[in-house]
């Protein structure tokens, strides 16, 4: 079991911290850019949000949740957490079965990328199944992970 | 301290991966289910995947948000991801503040079996009050570790 | 690397097992007040819900998503899966960076208060900007621990 701690010591665990370092702000990101939408297309949630618009600029809005653009940008957060959160916490759980580090790696990067591809296609849009095929792959690394995770779990 | 370490040699670490990895996976599984029902209904969520649809089969439909197979399932798959996302991270925490054993590995089975019992419920779905019941068990457990965790911390 | 480790002998994880457990119980807490306000306002999502009502009081509700009350408590606890959630992860793999620990105590006490402010200005409703500041305190917390867990890894 040597290798497998949480450490920086472990080469493993270093190269999971820049991937889902990556993927969670990435993660993290999407609400900067929906925030940018919203003022946008002066498409706000709530009645305090659309009060301040006023204020601020005199037009009068309702709240609305029905922009194309922002609930496209929902949408795309909404996918990375169902998918990234998942991602990230069964990895940390996989590093401590200790798998092959080269296996290991692979899996980190190829979540990385694919989720990459995902937004871009969502948000840009590409073609299905542009979009289905990044979610398809990073689906794949995680319940990869997930059934060592639970293989190597004790009942 | 010496049991309250996460590598496989913790028999209680060991347990948690098993009991995380099971509910990590049926959460994402909930995604196959979703993409299941829209092909089967035609009710996608975006304009590119109509197109896709009318591309395939000449099948001319517009996205929507309100099929009921659809946002039943999704309505599962957020529920999921409100309790068990937290179930894991309080878990993973939990662990760490060496808790006696055979109590802590009740918590983990109590809320898995509450959880699948839960998505049963919600998906057939049976009668009320079955999926409050199911939610609530797993709740509660979630509840009595994250005070665990809190008190164990230093403020 | 000696202070780097998720044991309670090292005196910044239990500084975060304590405002971790805050704020992920407090996001748990958020079930909770949708619960209460769908049964105030008999504003269920779905039918075995509504059927569940006229059994016990024998009032006819049809299922609905609008509800302003639940859907402002839905709001509030969706943003803190999108934060809060992050948060967590990221400042675990954060502490196993070794971080100055006066500067990672710090991030940790200013998330709290942040996100405990945003979910008073979110439920009351506060004037804007007082949620948006709330929120971006904690953002900016967050995305300042993930450049540091992004740099401390490895490609």
């Amino acid at each position: 079991m040597a290798g497998a701690t949480l450490t920086l010591d472990n080469p493993l665990f270093a190269n999971f911290l820049f991937y889902a370092g990556v993927v969670l702000i990435k993660t993290c990101l999407m609400s900067i850019l929906t925030a940018r939408y919203r003022n946008k297309n002066k498409a706000y949630m709530t009645d305090e949000d659309c009060r301040a618009l006023r204020q601020r600029t005199g037009a009068d809005v309702k709240p609305t949740r029905n922009d194309p653009d922002v609930e496209r940008v929902r949408g795309c957060h909404h996918n990375d957490l169902e998918n990234v959160i998942p991602f990230v916490l069964i990895g940390l759980l996989y590093i401590l079965t200790d798998p092959n580090p080269w296996y290991a790696k692979m899996h980190f990067r190829i979540f990385t990328v694919a989720r990459l591809f995902h937004s871009v296609a969502y948000l840009k849009p590409l073609p299905q199944p542009s979009r289905a095929l990044g979610w398809l792959l990073g689906y794949i690394v995680t319940l990869s992970m997930g059934v060592s995770v639970v293989m190597s779990g004790v009942m």
